[in-house]
């Protein structure tokens, strides 16, 4: 069954990002171009295919993993050179030959970074509710603000009144885990790598501190300056000497949510973390988990964050580029840190 | 009240295991030395202490730790150079001033390297059950027993026909586990470091395989030769190079029980731990413990493996040193792995 109905023009161009080859260390906008084709702007009959017009998409991390050559220990299957990359992003549907599905429906989930995609439904969820800005389903409302929901309440066992640190704190999840524990009556520091980024920390995001890790000669003493009495939970976004330095300042029964680790996805070699016997004697879990495991929780998050926005509970900071045509240096700029707040590209408003 | 009654004599020679200064390194013979001197064989009126004859002592890694100058990141309190070290041991009450002993009671808890300890009772469990030989309760029956118990049952949540990795696995604790993981059905096996050990292993602990650390060339090759199809649970004894090679060879959702790092307690600088970018993906768990949170569980441990003993479902093997004199010989020996089975230390049959 076909919901279509596209004003009468049967293809359109389609601008995409294709991968030129596996990435190695560093992505460079040069990995990445621009090629224009041309779409069927209808579907064949007896698929089970959903036509999508991209509207937001979202620079995430974990993409890194798929930039490398296939391997066993990657999160996701690899792009392929000279194909399309893929990730998050908000759509609006063209035509659907899907029932749960019909033309105007607006998505969110795994798309190419296109101006049009075909997908099938396995990924996607369906926004409901538009009084906030849609481009918050790549970040705040979608995989992101699920990560910093699941990845707090689930795996940090947080109590009122424990101490949290933050790594990557100014980022799409970093921000909203600070505000959420926070709100739990947590004492929170997050570090960030600029000024205006720990400015943001302290001022929009609300928490109790904040530094610039690049301007610290000895991590181990920022973090012993900034929790006297150590850390109960680290959310750890960034891995390396990071880590090291957290897991000396760690308390007894403490607790690392392993989240990402954006320090080592361009090194050819990890760095090697040295200071892990505090593990027994601290007594300390270290837990990873990915927010695939999650999205069962994802109706509950959504009952439980919307209001908090409409109320003003909570604060978000997007970074948006314009133009698909940005999105090779917006992609590659994470990871230099350029991006403050969630990285969005912008491919099309309505 | 003093229950005492000790042949009429008033003092004996008391010979002890001093150490001489802080150690650095790995701890050699000459860090310690035995001295004699004399004890009261009668409690001063008033306090609450026990007089005790030690039996036998316990070699156990954590003991490393108590080595060290004094720091805030040791598990236990340092020992004092010129001073009798301390640790597990086996023991029978000569006098007592606390009512819930009496002479003759046996004993194991925490008591100096000597041949007559004065104790108070915080950290000793009354010896019930005597038809097991008593040395065991340095070991099976006592701390590293626990420890093989609360680390396997309640930190690896295992599960019936998943695969277990044992390091140190000849050792008081990774025997037992080896033999607690076969008990529930999994898949179970063993690194150690000589023939002797490995045979151990396979023939008296029955470890579905094992093999020889010192031989192996590439540690993660010999983990995916044993462990075709990855690994759920690592039992960690050891520490840096070995825990690298198992996160490269972890299943998804594993679990690593952190119960020592023996190859790093003498280094200076730990070695760097590169693969921990697999905890993400993978959702590992990485639970640090220490069995001092555990012994509430020791009267339903004891039901449990006793049985176990006397129906000849656990085989348990000990390397006996005869006499105090070679007690730093046999401590020493112990970060050399020169212990076959658990390491304990005769001081008197009675």
């Amino acid at each position: 069954m076909s919901t279509g109905g596209n004003g009468g023009a049967t293809t359109a161009t389609n601008k995409q990002v294709i991968m030129r080859d596996y990435v190695s260390g560093f992505p460079k906008e040069s990995d990445f171009e621009i090629t224009t084709t041309t779409v069927e702007l209808r579907l064949p009959e007896g698929s089970n295919s959903i036509l999508v017009k991209n509207l937001y998409l979202s620079c995430d991390p974990y993409m890194r993993s798929r930039m490398g050559k296939p391997s066993a220990l990657a999160l996701a299957q690899a792009f392929t050179p000279g194909k399309t990359i893929l990730g998050f992003g908000v759509s609006r549907v063209i035509e659907s030959n899907h029932l749960d599905y019909k033309q105007g429906d607006l998505l969110w989930g795994i798309v190419g970074w296109e101006e049009y995609s075909v997908v099938t439904p396995e990924m996607h969820f369906k926004i409901h509710d538009t009084h906030v800005p849609l481009s918050y389903y790549t970040g705040l409302l979608g995989m992101p603000g699920m990560t910093a929901y699941a990845g707090f309440y689930e795996v940090c066992s947080p109590k009122k009144g424990e101490t949290v640190y933050v790594s990557a704190a100014s980022g799409a999840v970093g921000q909203l885990v600070g505000q959420f524990a926070k709100m739990m009556g947590c004492y929170v520091v997050g570090s960030a790598g600029s000024k205006e980024k720990v400015d943001l920390l302290k001022n929009k995001f609300g928490f109790d501190d904040a530094f610039n890790y690049k301007e610290e000669q000895d991590l181990g003493a920022a973090l012993k300056r900034c929790f006297p009495k150590g850390i109960d939970i680290y959310f750890e976004n960034v891995g390396g000497k990071m880590l090291d330095a957290v897991l000396l300042n760690m308390n007894m029964h403490g607790r690392v949510a392993v989240c990402g680790m954006i320090s080592q996805y361009n090194l050819e070699h990890q760095e090697g973390v040295h200071n892990l016997t505090s593990i027994i004697y601290k007594r300390i879990r270290i837990q990873g988990f990915v927010v695939f495991d999650f999205f069962d929780k994802y109706s509950k998050f959504l009952e439980f964050v919307i209001p908090c926005i409409k109320e003003g509970k909570i604060a978000y900071v997007e970074d948006v580029a314009e133009g698909l045509e940005k999105g090779p240096e917006a992609l590659v700029g994470l990871f230099h840190g350029k991006n403050v707040g969630k990285q969005v590209v912008v491919v099309a408003r309505e």
